[in-house]
């Protein structure tokens, strides 16, 4: 399978931030993340924006993008409410998400698993009703910053329920940055196994252990994976929770192994550059720095 | 089998350092290393002391080392000269290395590979004949940061050479840290298949694919890797070469993955927070930052 990088900075990078982007650097992100040839952008968040008030533009950073035909621009959910606000800007792709850990539920959804699950499940038949594609995904799939370890059969379970409800594609968040390959290797084959829909991995890099993950998964046949420009990004949920894996050390990856991602690395570093004068600090990615 | 760590700080570390340490700060470093628990040290060069400045007390270093039963205190050694040096100062274990770039080892070992390879067997065959213990291994065996691509059975050439040579131990080093995972599978499963004694790999993290790197050849049956504490390291004759890996890092993977190394981690994180004062910088070793 060819490998499809999901660029989330504008998402899960931005809402980590103190310094909230204006809405015309958010577009300009967005467009020239997809220049740099990434395929799939997960452009912000329909959350409530007193809890995350990076996201509260979202609508009109939706409303204000030159789209690109062929690139997927999602967005992330929680509830119908945030499904209808999607709809109203003319979002085609959505993503949901269940958290396993129910400490880490009630700080990101505001009600335990169980709860989030049913909310989640309404979505995901609500946006294919809609026509739209869902991506559904469990966060905290590898451990929990709270909880500490989380019973892979919990994190199986979420899944079939999500899959149930009509998600066309899986996602297994680590979003703590706690996972490591033999436990990425043990998950991933059981979900590939008992899911018939693709899997991607949307994994952080809490102890630099994220490209083995990835490299794990990729073994198994995973080819869907999320990053951030940069190495952007965090739970706002989990204090010290760790930036994603920097996209274009993922692509990097891929590529010196003579995998090919449509990414182009020169100019997906420039934009890690723009960024680090705008957030005035520099950013895990290693990419273009020591050649 | 058990997975052993080597620590490379105070010899591939401190050589790229411009700020020389002092002969205590180094034997305290090592006696340090060695109280976290690390079974194997690399403690210094027997190079020439004007290419390489850093090293040129390490006959002070091993006389005035606190040894503790056990511990592997191993010098590089690059010919019969330095080989003397180290037997002067009683050292037991030593290690040589033979380039498998023209470029880098006409600019490391100041002749070409094949020159090096002939001292580099003398070295070995007289270490033998003296009762020591010797590591011997290719370096730039992935990748060369001046010449590119490196032929894979130029690597098994050399090694099978300092193999015949009878070294005890064989160590194949990204010098350049240009290997990706997959590439790693492939010179590993030959090496394993070619050469009867233990293998070790010496792993640079340019990109941030150290770790993937090591996980792709622990799962072939590798046991044996250097770190460096905090990432610290580079080779002096290649610039802009990066750290190794960081050894808290390292032991933090096998640890999170159920496998023990003996190393104590929040004592080896104390010792990289000294690096990093006495060094006035901070050094790229996650663990222990964001826990």
């Amino acid at each position: 399978m060819p490998i499809l990088i999901e660029e989330t900075a504008p998402r899960d990078g931005l809402q980590n931030e103190k310094d909230l982007l204006t809405l015309s650097e958010k577009i300009r992100l967005v467009e020239d993340l997809v220049d740099c040839g990434l395929p799939r952008i997960q452009v912000g968040s329909f959350v409530n924006p007193r809890a995350v008030p990076q996201m509260a533009d979202t609508e009109a950073v939706f409303q204000g993008l030159r789209k690109k035909p062929g690139v997927i621009y999602r967005a992330l959910v929680l509830n119908e409410k945030g499904l209808e606000r999607a709809a109203s800007c003319g979002v085609r792709d959505v993503a949901v998400f269940v958290s396993a850990s129910e400490t880490h539920s009630r700080k990101n959804s505001g009600c335990e698993t169980a709860e989030a699950l049913k909310r989640a499940c309404d979505v995901v038949r609500q946006a294919k009703s809609q026509g739209l594609s869902v991506q559904a995904g469990v966060m905290n799939a590898f451990g929990c910053r709270f909880e500490g370890t989380v019973p892979e059969q919990r994190v199986l379970s979420l899944a079939a329920s999500l899959v149930d409800a009509g998600a066309d594609e899986l996602c297994l968040a680590d979003t703590s940055g706690l996972a490591n390959p033999l436990q990425m290797e043990k998950i991933v084959a059981e979900a590939l196994r008992n899911f018939p829909i693709p899997l991607g991995l949307h994994l952080h890099d809490t102890f630099g252990f994220g490209l083995a993950n990835v490299y794990a998964a990729w073994k198994l046949g995973v080819s869907r994976f999320d990053g951030a420009c940069g190495g952007l990004g965090g739970c706002p949920f989990i204090p010290g929770a760790p930036g994603n894996i920097p996209t274009e050390d993922l692509a990097h990856l891929f590529h010196a192994m003579g995998l090919p991602t449509g990414i182009d690395l020169e100019k997906l570093t420039a934009v890690r550059r723009r960024l680090e004068s705008r957030l005035k600090r520099i950013l895990p990615g290693r990419y273009g720095r020591s050649v």
